[in-house]
């Protein structure tokens, strides 16, 4: 994934999005103090997160979520997160693909991985 | 993803599948000198290397994948895969579901994330 276009698509929050035909990812990453407003998609949706912490809000239940934490997000449900401290690193997965993430980067620049990095403290890099 | 039933499918190998309307994940670890062999299904697959590595074979395309390597796996397209020495640990995505998955897992026992961690050197551990 670090060979893949990454797209800073609000200051510090990035996105890389993979495409198939069924299904997409996108590996997202946001730093502290940020998140992403209430929003709808049809596309079903499932997130890992991977590193850091998020509040979660689907529908109305809200929890924090901790790395190994697999969240589904079913079609057209409202949805919202956001970090405080802590960033958060998290893949989505949506099927149908997600079409809409090609507008979103469309104005973005792309960013190289030490733009991404500088978001993270050297303890919270994955081993590899 | 650790309070979810894990399956030990043969020797070593687990599954941890999450199923959605959509799309469906397993969370897969292989022990070192395991795989899967050649098989094509209809669901469209894209897999995330975790941890470890391992030999895969796409079509005719075979590469050695380590963690952060994407894999996209087209419909119906053969695909088989081997560890060597290094067990490896995968998320497998699929859409549509993989219904396929629960006959595989239906004659497995549950498996304790210790009966899993035995496979892996605490070296090997994620740091979460």
């Amino acid at each position: 994934m670090d060979d893949y276009p990454h797209f800073e698509i609000a200051q510090g929050v990035v996105f890389c999005p993979v495409f198939g035909r069924n299904l997409s990812l996108n590996f997202v990453a946001f730093p502290p103090n940020s998140g992403f407003p209430t929003h709808a998609h049809p596309e079903e949706q499932i997130s890992i997160v991977r590193e850091g912490e998020m509040e979660i809000t689907v529908g109305d239940m809200t929890r924090m979520v901790v790395p190994g934490d697999v969240i589904v997000f079913p079609s057209d449900v409202p949805h919202s997160g956001r970090t405080f401290a802590q960033a958060c690193r998290l893949i989505d997965i949506f099927s149908p693909p997600r079409e809409g993430l090609r507008e979103m980067i469309a104005g973005a620049d792309p960013v190289r991985p030490a733009d991404v990095d500088r978001w993270w403290r050297p303890a919270a890099e994955p081993s590899a």
